[in-house]
């Protein structure tokens, strides 16, 4: 199991306190929420992302549900941003930082469990990015703002990518903390260039839009 | 199995119809929608809980997907709370009475449930309140408001409460109906007088903010 | 198993397909998403309802996670939309036309596949619903909108119909393609009027409301 190594878990939990943090800055950041509003807005945002990817693949209850240490790394985050926010400078840009080490551990950890339970390339990969994005799309929801995932600047690309490497290194039998570490980097890297260029993906062909929004 | 028996059904049947009149009434007073939309909203407020709750635990189909009486007080809430919504004062405050009224039950019912189903003491306190808090943050979602769960005014506090004396009552093998109701009240009058003398949460420490939103 | 049938497979991957192409297009045209954002819409509105059929009923991983073909065809409804988008006259009713078919083919995908995995009448018929309406809320919440199942203009009950007929024709052994296609003729054509005619579910009694949104 590659994903069961004490390492691994190491990996996957720092992923989970990162974005605790980054849940709870966003929600004294973004919606001013009280102290139960931001834990529980990092709560859902570092848990999230795992148990939706627990609930895909049938491994149920989620890790989040049978191993305390996930919930307390991520109830921590909560609680160490919501004590600090007063005194940390440059909070956009931290959140945005943390939200990117999350993103890209739990791309590389999404894709290994999915291959740890059976699922072929094409799956593993989707599940490796729904894993990713899962948890920062609820916190999105949740303060009523369109999610990253879609208004992108280089984020589920990163998080495909990442997967990919990852695939790659379990099938040729050379994964292992190593290469998901590189997997995460090549990651977080892309991702940052992207917020640091705004190297937004093209857009849609322009053409005449109705002002009105569709019905469906 | 301590949520099988008549009594137990019967309570969560109340909660589930609770939730269901809730989230009738909340779709005809804030979204303002029509026969189908309030009897939708009612029935995925009273449902949502509890098949999240059911998922995790891995305990599919669900309930409400296996007992025709959870879908037909659901239903049934949702008819009656469209039909009455004209001749109801304090609408407001009645939602918010029916909202906790649920909130309290499935807080109960969710964290016995996941003892049933095996789970430690951490993750079924976390299990009750997710159950407690699920229906109405999916209410909250389809009508595009920040959950109540995250606005808070004493929210999830209670339903943590009463998850705790839930399970301090199963472990001390004094569980059983009195007791369910006891939990269940403590989290209904914590939550009222929170309403009532809004007693918000603490806010997060003050800081400069940047008046535009993060972008993660 | 009355889903397995290459027909019905092939039924299911045109649902997908035409909500793949609905998904990306509201990208484009709601939510001006560049392509990424267009892609992934088109992909969570095609995938969406068939992934909480199969985690509601227990068939984890889901069918979109274990059949190529699934992603394929959303990816490149996705694709198609992205690029045609500029081509494309009244795309407002292009989406209303794609969602509907999406709708029809799932309603009646959903409850044949709730009564292949042994639920009753009444939660299959729940399935079918949550099926077809699921892939296109979790698309409205997305980009921000009420979604259309609340809103309505005949969304569910059409949904509700087709689920009904497919049960009936399973129970009295007469299901098949042929009857499939009925059951989704039938929603197709009810929720089509409903569009054109405006046929809206009758709305709540008048009473006095406040205009403040109720708190919880």
């Amino acid at each position: 199991m590659t994903t069961e190594s004490p390492l691994m878990l190491a990996l996957d939990l720092t992923g989970t306190f990162a974005f605790g943090l980054n849940g709870a800055l966003t929600a004294v950041r973004a919606a001013r929420l009280d102290v139960v509003g931001v834990i529980a807005l990092g709560m859902i945002t570092a848990l999230g992302g795992g148990v939706i990817r627990d609930v895909i693949i049938g491994s149920v209850p989620p890790a989040t549900f049978q191993d305390w240490r996930y919930f307390t790394l991520a109830l921590l985050g909560g609680l160490i941003a919501f004590t600090l926010s007063r005194l940390l400078k440059r909070l956009t840009y931290l959140i945005t930082l943390l939200d990117a080490v999350g993103l890209s551990i739990f791309a590389v950890i999404g894709a290994s469990k999915a291959l740890d339970f059976g699922l072929g390339v094409g799956p593993a990969l989707l599940l490796g990015v729904v894993t990713a994005v899962g948890g920062g799309t609820i916190r999105d929801l949740l303060v009523l703002r369109i999610p990253t995932v879609l208004r992108s600047e280089l984020y589920a690309i990163p998080a495909l990518v990442a997967a990919a490497i990852t695939i790659i290194a379990v099938k040729t039998d050379v994964y292992g903390l190593p290469l998901a570490l590189v997997a995460a980097a090549v990651c977080f890297v892309i991702r940052m260039l992207g917020v640091r260029f705004r190297i937004d993906a093209p857009g849609p062909p322009r053409h005449g839009r109705d002002p009105d929004l569709p019905h469906s």
